[in-house]
């Protein structure tokens, strides 16, 4: 009796905590989104001088609270689950463990619990509430496109970072520790900050050998941007058609335009 | 009599305010370019110190009386329309009214008055003044483009958004306020500076772990600008004509434009 | 006789000056690249105060011995050609004037001489000298695809100086003077600088206000590079294929793939 | 009997020097990224101002061993090579020359034995030693996509070349030396930190045309990166499969990778 009463709340707080299409359940979403904004703007408040010395005390309250809300709810996530290691290790459950774990490790080493702005990427739930379920697929896309240009793509990053080493110790070379390129490793940031074309100014070469191989820099770092450009939006485009698996002969070559198999010829569909 | 006189007077005013395809109603529509143009140049040299101390009086004549023409303008524009509800939440009401009220607040509030430059958005009338419909169709296409891929971004701006966040408050641990990154509301501006390869330098790291993070933060920032680009690109080639299949030889090549198959001469449609 | 000697010499004159076909009017042609870069070198030269005190003199001296030679080249294209007006209003018989032009205003007002540098415009006929002509064909490629997306561009330009003037008008209310945002023009110099990646730092934002409006200028500056990218790159594929006219109905909806026209079934091409 | 073995002793060396799939082959290509890993961290340690007055012998005493290790495996691949000029004059075969260089010039030339940076370039073996046949192919297929829009590329990089030297001359002649212009070189190289939108902010125009024009620079400089882009991408996806017209349908929806036609299953080639 006790322990149907007990599966009995199991169930009807899992519908409320991983469900968002009952009004319970929405209304739970709803609520956590708003407490991680709430956190989020605690957070910043807490790190600006002014607020930190008038209203310190509160903004720590908040923040202990909302921890001990996600420290409870992520064990009510656990304890309501069958299939507990699953949601454990995925995206979402390693994301609600890191959003309480900075907190404690706060307790013993200093400044570490800001790092409860990793509760932002649980606003990625965001999508999910609201039953964006397009905007999941979306994301999916981008991440399809990115994953099969990635060989591509870090060939390219590779040949970048080759590039980057040599022009970082040339301009070490070149300039020297009195035009501020103390050492090769901010020699290296610097023809970071210049490849990539952020140019803060922090350090900036002041002979004329210096301006000419940096004026080299600047004009690969403008010209290769194409690179990766070119190849996701290849990308992008191929991966609109997908592919038909044969039942014959297994090749994923056909299309849904394909009335027969292009590897075997095998009937894929009738007209 | 008296009524129709006023009605007759009415359709003249449409015709002269809202159409452009008489001599009148063309000399109107760029009588009202040029007023603009005057006003955004008034408002202009009225901000630099000397034209202020100098001709300030002169200038704030020409935007008064330039509100004055405005402001009649507007009546007359409801004044002569039948639904003028439509008008007036219509885009271009909204911004006519947006013209003139800044003028008018501007009395309370001291500065608000030159938020007249929002008549700078009235010039996007140049369009339809010189019949540019093209460019109208230009226009839409664009906005059609951003607007269907415009999941696809927002999924994509929102982990931008998760990403400035967690580094933003990373930057600021790491580098502490001696070293310009106060709090963390600044930290994420820098974040935003860096990951838009904006890069003032009015703050950069100074320590060798900060400018690591931040090298990753500008490579980041260098690399997922080819995201949004491959998606509106994409976006931009797929809304081109879709293909129609011919019943007799299957040839793909024809579009909803063509009349007979390009390929056999199959008859597609009926004139 | 004198008459046919000097219309002999004429044609002599005009194959080494005009054509790059015959050893003469190829090494005419090298000569003069190697002129124009001598005359680059010369102009750079003079302007690094070091040079200038010390070799001033030979560099002028270089500079005006070129402009003589490049005055009477000038005369003889104009002497040696029969339809004279064609060359004078073509685009290299502009270059070629303004070439010469800046040495002779340079006398009557100072510093107007180093527009000599618009003698690099003249280098782009390396491509016409060594035959290159498959690279004015990819130069005609690329102004084509500019062209062809000219009125989708020019709608995207007018907007975003909409938006520059009205960001840059919200900066000088928010920041003001104190913070290096003078006048208006200052602060759409800012905005253009932010909006565009830039970002020198010579004036930089310091209130919070200031900072988040600067942030929302810098992410609409990051995300509508894909605009005209998306635009360009689109325009760029569409005009790989080349239409063909139909001789019936002159449509020019058919390519090079169609056999028959896909307006009107006529027959393009026998199989 | 000696012949023979030192033939068997070639070929011994020449499976682990060149080849990666046996045990021994993959041990040696391992052991090289290794040791070109420690090198570059050597060299950037040693030019740290602390690491080089600490430990400065051992740093120097690790680039000596791996110099001398690299020259004996160079002469090594020489040795036991057939057609040894094939590889002398490879990539890999110069760059392992390369690497190894720098040291030896660096006891005549001071400084220039920090280039063995050029040793990273080895690194990019790491390709062929895991067996990413496929990496291999992708930078190929970026190379060849940069190869054949090189005319095109090259093109536009003159034309911006010339825009840049008339730009960066008028901006000497507007700003001057008092605003940091001091000359045309500079000037040129600001008009290039400007162009590709890197913006140092170390020199920045000071008077209100040399902004009007830094403002014309910038929006030039944001505008045309979407030229090469758009160029690569077309190229990108030109080098997809060429589409082949089945004899009986005529569709065209089949590759070389098809056997059968799609559209009608007709047998397209032989296995």
């Amino acid at each position: 009796m006790k322990n149907a009463s007990r599966s009995n709340l199991k169930n009807r707080l899992y519908v409320i905590i991983f469900k968002s299409n009952t009004p319970a359940g929405k209304l739970f979403d709803v609520a956590l989104l708003v407490v991680i904004i709430v956190n989020l703007l605690a957070v910043m408040f807490e790190s600006i001088d002014y607020y930190r010395s008038n209203y310190g005390y509160w903004l720590r309250a908040i923040e202990w609270m909302i921890t001990a809300l996600f420290t409870i709810e992520y064990a009510l996530r656990i304890w309501v689950l069958n299939k507990k290691s699953k949601y454990i290790f995925s995206f979402y459950g390693i994301v609600d463990l890191l959003a309480i774990l900075p907190s404690f490790i706060g307790l013993f080493i200093a400044g570490t619990h800001l790092l409860v702005v990793i509760r932002t990427l649980r606003l990625l739930r965001i999508f999910s509430v609201f039953q964006l379920s397009n905007y999941t697929k979306q994301g999916n896309f981008i991440l399809r496109s990115i994953a099969s240009s990635w060989s591509k793509i870090s060939v390219f990053l590779l040949s970048v970072i080759a590039v980057i080493t040599v022009i970082g110790t040339l301009m070490y070379l070149i300039e020297g520790a009195e035009n501020g390129f103390k050492n090769i490793p901010i020699s290296i940031y610097w023809t970071i900050v210049t490849i990539t074309t952020v140019g803060y100014g922090d350090i900036s070469p002041a002979t004329p050998a210096g301006q000419f191989l940096a004026s080299i820099a600047m004009i690969i770092g403008y010209s290769i941007i194409a690179v990766p450009t070119g190849i996701i939006t290849a990308e992008a485009m191929k991966s609109k058609k997908q592919s038909i698996t044969c039942p014959r002969c297994f090749s994923d070559k056909n299309t849904e335009e394909n009335n027969y198999c292009s590897t075997c010829g095998f009937l894929l569909k009738k007209e």
